[in-house]
């Protein structure tokens, strides 16, 4: 069985790629980051799901961003914004951009992919939802696979991301056809006993189920 | 005056890079990284070349590479190889290539100049004396720009390896030029009082001052 690394958040894109990984053969082996994010509710999550889909091993990373900050995700500074409207939302970089995130992931993605013989890293990047962030471009993505592949012994490391041009509806259609247990996702920025159903992501999220005739299993504070 | 961000390993090469940034009329910010590398020497040389370049500011990223492993450098078990001669430490990939450790490190130097406003990375990445090295050619250094300008923010960040071409004697050359004070730089894979003499990295560099008919200012073990 071919191995692919499958990085996974615990967010509803990320864990929909896994089992999408999982679907075309792969042996999948989970990769996460404990890197300063304001709550750890994504990580358990993220081990939620690699128990599930029955990753052959989920390796969790401390790589600490909070070092360099620069974002509502790494420095408790910066405020996370509530209740936007969808195009101001997707119309510029937002302060939950975090400097370099994909580029820092994709690279131990792909030391882990030449530890254990892996030659496809999956990635959750998504370019309709996330417009305003550099890092989940199709051209950024070119880029990258190009620089690993030269930079690595390996070689032959390809990026796959099988979402990148869907909008949230059609991840969740694609995520229910392949039964993700989406109750298991966690998808807020904020580490609430609910999700907040305010942030960015809260709102994407919701949106994306309306527009898919779906109901979102976990539970908001509004 | 321009902003540049100087990788800074306290080695001969990159130590030689932050003085021609300097040189050049750059502001230097210094990037060292805490990788859980087999010893702190360098990370002293590291902080103790910053202070003598005047170093605007010196960061020291905690960032873990034994948590991938897989090279002599970041797993205690595998052996530092000694008493090697050139043709063999030039002509493959040796075991102290630690994966992707250059594309992590160019990630967060990207994350940090975005930070600090820098447009300029000076890396002291050799192509000749670290030929078995991938992340050391100058094709990946130029694949990772590219990925490096799409996937951040700032998008006009580049580059600069002044020393890729140069073999060690022009290194040194260039170094003694700019009063670098290879005293206090420290290249060898082992942590000893002083340096060993025997692994790749005081060969290439014992070699080198041997070539440019220089003596090297620090010592060794044999």
């Amino acid at each position: 069985m071919t191995k692919a690394i499958c990085l996974l958040s615990g967010g509803l894109d990320s864990s929909t790629v896994i089992y999408y990984a999982k679907d075309q053969g792969y042996e999948v082996y989970a990769l996460s980051f404990d890197y300063g994010q304001r709550h750890k509710r994504e990580l358990d999550a993220a081990k939620n799901i690699a128990s599930s889909v029955g990753a052959k091993e989920h390796k969790i990373l401390k790589v600490d961003l909070t070092q360099i900050g620069g974002s509502a995700l790494t420095d408790q500074n910066i405020e996370v914004p509530l209740d936007r409207e969808m195009e101001e939302m997707t119309s510029e970089i937002p302060v939950t951009y975090v400097p370099m995130r994909n580029t820092i992931f994709l690279a131990f993605a792909a030391a882990y992919a030449e530890i254990i013989g892996a030659d496809t890293i999956f990635a959750g990047m998504n370019f309709i939802d996330y417009s305003g962030y550099p890092d989940c471009r199709p051209e950024y993505i070119k880029a990258m696979q190009k620089a690993i592949q030269l930079g690595s012994k390996a070689q032959n490391i390809n990026i796959k991301t099988p979402i990148i041009h869907m909008d949230k509806r059609e991840i969740i259609q694609l995520g229910s056809k392949l039964n993700v247990p989406y109750e298991k996702t966690w998808s807020c920025y904020k580490g609430g006993k609910k999700a907040c159903g305010q942030c960015d992501s809260c709102l994407l999220r919701l949106n994306g189920f309306e527009m898919a005739g779906l109901i979102d299993p976990i539970e908001y504070e509004k």
